[in-house]
């Protein structure tokens, strides 16, 4: 939550109006990680006194609030020109303090601005600040004191930073400079040693030729000006001075990799773009059918029905010999892991714990050298989720990361891991990620149980399954109108209970939160199996029901549900399969599904909850994109 | 759900209105398991033929309104008396059907009444009936081909039968009749058999005199006549012809038990009635401090700071020696679960999973020989658990039962077990029972770590915990009044978020679900660590939201949640420490809890919302202790 974005040009010639526009552009791009306010820091004009020269701008409300109000500033002129520039740029998602201009960022030292600072994080021991600095955060300053220059640091909060030279680069590799020192000493640090700085140990464009520089929370925000990043590491402090750029820690550890690489990233412009679609989150839902193979290409082989996850092989054997498997995830990651535990518990044999990472930090859970512990997160930056890893790196257990972003934090701390390759999420509500989580897992699954001979008919009916997903997910996607016509009886009710048990209990879960997220209705996911002790209390012939009734083993326990809720005049709209002749007769409604295998039929059954909350929330004015008080990568506990 | 509940009298004499009188008290006993309707069979007039002799009555409602039903048949002389007699009643939960007279029970075999059955369970293959019989079941049933004898069978649901007579009883032990035989036989089996019955061979008054047989679901229907009770077992027959009561088997197995005992009841009949609350779940509510003492008498002694629970004693070693705990209930008794799993990982330093019932058995979860399984349930009959239970016996696990009522299938099928002691729980809504199967499993935890020199102070403070909790519960229900007053303010609302993280997680959704059971408002427990991952959507200044935040580990990560929900304009209603100063300062409202060892304050802090759901539900006209569409035991899957 919250997203930075900041730009230094040097020796680049750019009016103030494309310093703006950057800035902006930068902050669209991480809307998404928190939008109630926003702010920018840049120089002010070159006729004030420089040692005073920073102005701050600030509004309540989304980017765009802010853009109009850069353009009211009548006395800032727009075609000013600065060869040499650093601006700083800020979208907030409020935890302390309510959203509005003063609570937002960048925030300053005193009233002459004289340092200026854009935080994502949250400082846990804020009462406390003045004595010692904690929690996470993710920071970039600015200041009078240093014109043209910046600094930036992280710990537990994602940062980046981007590169653009038309000149060659002096390295390729940045070497990090330590300094053992006390907390005093680090006030000092990057302004002497920036002067003593040598060609060896900082990265410019060769000749101290034009650079630009762009420090991110995530990559989309400077995608389209670059694709060559540096990920800064927790504690690291990038500083730029003179076009240069340093990497500083305060202390050398052991384990510390010595420099910093600059990569490539492989993100294309248009994967962040919307296309033809009126929301990121519809693109998302749309992109199903491609991104599920995307996230099989190169590790289902349909042909020989094997699979290979090359960023596991190495570490198959020493996962076979584990003693239980833990997964662990926060919201949308989390039921990925409900939903497919059953099939890794029937193909890995192995007991397979499902853990929310923050109840699994608060009961301190006891975690051992042979455990195998799973991380699962979109972002890979997910707080909570990383905090468990490292939790359980301390107690030595395998770690095995599944994230959709190379280079983040749980992708890079874990010992190993499978990138998801569902192409970059933006909606808040995450869709296209779960779907591709799922699958991993199942690969996952049927990777560990190749050497299983009684396994072999029921992998082969997997992988053939797997094989027919995207064409029954374009099959699902061709109900939408009829998804459009239940969300117009549906959107004016409160509440609302998404019923199932087995394998399709994560979709109700998975379901009732993307209606939370976007819609604010009260949805809730109910075990059917839990039905008759308690929530069955609820039903009568107001409350909407759904419920998730697909043609496997728990057919007939769900039928049985159905007839308790039937016989307390429910009216339950149901999601069945086309093969099932038996539940619409009971139904108010139903939407028929294709059937696949039993364990991979929760991939086709979440989509129609995804599509039904995407209606809901339009049909009540919502904005789909952007739902109120939340935001996409959760970076803070 | 459902009781079920008969009454023979051979060679007493009753006049109907005495026999109408003894059906429907047994009915009242048993109503929590099922109100929506009632019926019974009894004998009709003398003066009609014989052979169509059975009247039946059924009405729609609760039991009450079958009362009124019976006193307006002109034709039912009640004076009429009755030497021998047998009469079956039924109290409806509907599963399959709407609750109306014709779906009530006693069902018929055909309009003159040749044979009349009163049923509890559900059988499944309903639709397959007349092949084989499945499912689970108790059964009674009454012929007028029979007239004085009665025919009763179970699986899966309980059944017992109370035995009454001022002569001596034949045996206090009924041994078993088998005999091998497919189905078709096992019509003819009570009717041939009865006839040779010798007197070794079953149970009657001696010199074939005066006796009474009482049937009922559970004991609290009987107790009110004689404590002297035989518990059937699965597939056990009973007959009773000519006052004699035989128990038949179709096949012997190795393990069966080859004689029923008769034991004796420990409880009292004062124990099952209402005192001075003007519901049972209320008395239950002020009986914590009572029931959570004698859940603990005879095993914490608090001088030697010393922990034994004898049911577990000889099993300790096995236990210690075990991969892993499972805790498996459903409800109420899996929050108990959720409840305490911190502080047996603690205690235990064995990983812990925490299960419901049905979902553990939708998901075929793998469970090994070196396992250790607990099954928590109430009434001890649950039909998930027990099916669970049985379903870890298969895989020779070991298992414990943490139940409320001695002789239950549960109690008497685990390998050992915790008696939780809380006295009869009547309100469908349960409260004493969890604080006591919270105590229990800490007891077990406690009990766990006896030697471990490292956890010595840690037990002490659990200890000294347990030692001042009920003086600490009868200083939070003296928080009625101000309880009362937020349910005021509180029960028009439809919607209501209870929020909290770590020990008092469980608290929340048992908060959440008392809510849900006895106000049909639609209440959610929510992990304050999920917060930002979803629910936070639904937070603004019209969703009345609790939070339960108490001086623990987690009290830190309770303050962001709290300012989260503030930022957001959310009021939120704290259960706070007394000890916290923080909190209500950011609180619409705060409850102020004594304060305990981390551990067992979800015993306090639960309580406050079990008085809050109770007074909603008063406030807003319903019957607390029968809400609609539930039932206590829920001894159908």
């Amino acid at each position: 939550m919250c997203g930075i974005f900041a730009y230094l040009n040097y020796r680049v010639s750019r009016t103030r109006k494309e310093i703006f526009e950057t800035l902006l552009k930068g902050l669209q791009r991480l809307e998404y990680r928190g939008y109630d306010s926003a702010g920018i820091a840049i120089d002010g004009n070159n006729n004030e006194d420089k040692e005073s020269n920073i102005r701050l701008i600030k509004k309540r409300g989304k980017v765009k609030a802010l853009d109009e109000e850069l353009y009211k500033q009548d006395d800032m002129d727009l075609k000013a020109d600065f060869e040499t520039h650093f601006g700083i740029a800020h979208t907030r998602w409020a935890t302390h303090g309510v959203p509005n201009a003063v609570n937002s960022h960048p925030q300053r030292s005193d009233k002459r601005n004289e340092f200026v600072v854009i935080h994502n994080g949250i400082i846990t021991n804020y009462k406390d600040l003045r004595k010692f600095l904690e929690g996470a955060f993710a920071l970039v300053f600015k200041s009078i004191h240093y014109p043209g220059e910046a600094v930036a640091t992280r710990r537990g909060s994602p940062l980046l930073i981007g590169v653009r030279s038309k000149y060659q680069l002096s390295t390729e590799q940045i070497p990090v400079l330590y300094r053992t020192c006390n907390i005093e000493n680090v006030k000092n640090i990057c302004k002497t040693r920036m002067k003593r700085l040598d060609s060896s140990t900082c990265l410019h464009a060769i000749g101290d030729k034009a650079v630009e520089f762009f420090f991110a929370s995530d990559a989309s925000a400077i995608i389209e000006h670059t694709n060559r990043v540096i990920f800064l590491e927790d504690d690291d402090i990038a500083a730029v001075a003179d076009g240069k750029l340093s990497i500083h820690r305060l202390k050398r550890s052991a384990s510390d990799d010595p420099s910093r690489v600059i990569q490539t990233l492989q993100m294309e412009l248009q994967q962040i773009m919307k296309g033809n679609f009126s929301t990121f989150m519809q693109k998302e839902i749309f992109e199903q059918p491609e991104s599920v193979v995307n996230t099989m290409r190169g590790r289902v082989n349909f042909e020989t029905k094997s699979v290979l996850l090359g960023g596991l092989k190495d570490h198959l054997k020493e996962i076979r010999r584990c003693r239980r498997l833990i997964i662990i995830g926060c919201g949308t990651s989390y039921h990925a892991a409900v939903a497919t535990r059953q099939v890794l518990e029937e193909l890995t044999e192995l007991p397979v714990m499902v853990e929310l990472a923050s109840d699994f930090l608060d009961r301190n859970t006891p975690v051992f050298r042979d455990d195998v512990c799973f991380f699962i997160s979109q972002s890979g930056e997910t707080a909570d989720t990383l905090m468990a890893l490292r939790y359980c790196k301390d107690r030595r257990a395998l770690t095995v990361g599944i994230t959709n972003t190379v280079g983040s934090s749980i992708s890079r701390e874990t010992d190993c891991g499978v990138h998801i390759n569902a192409g970059p999420e933006i909606g808040v509500a995450s869709t296209k990620a779960y779907t591709s989580q799922f699958i991993s897992l199942v690969m996952f699954g049927l990777m560990m149980s190749e050497d299983r001979l009684s396994l072999q008919n029921r992998r082969q009916e997997i992988i053939s399954g797997l094989q027919m997903l995207p064409e029954m997910i374009k099959e699902v996607l061709s109900l939408e109108e009829k998804i459009h016509d239940l969300a117009l009886e549906l959107y004016k009710q409160r509440s609302l209970l998404v019923m199932g048990r087995g394998y399709n209990y994560a979709t109700c879960l998975e379901g009732a939160l993307k209606i939370k997220e976007i819609t604010y209705m009260h949805s809730e996911g109910i075990l059917a199996g839990e039905l008759k002790h308690g929530p069955l209390a609820l039903v009568d012939k107001h409350m909407p029901v759904i419920m998730v009734i697909m043609k496997d083993p728990c057919f007939t326990k769900c039928q049985n549900a159905l007839q308790q809720v039937v016989a307390r005049q429910g009216r339950p709209i149901i999601l069945s399969s086309r093969e099932d002749t038996e539940s619409s007769k009971f139904a108010y409604k139903t939407i028929e599904l294709p059937h696949t295998v039993d364990c991979l039929q929760g991939v086709l059954s979440v989509i129609p909850l995804q599509l039904l909350s995407f209606h809901l929330a339009v049909l009540r004015g919502y904005d789909v994109d952007f739902p109120r008080n939340l935001a996409k990568s959760v970076t803070v506990e």
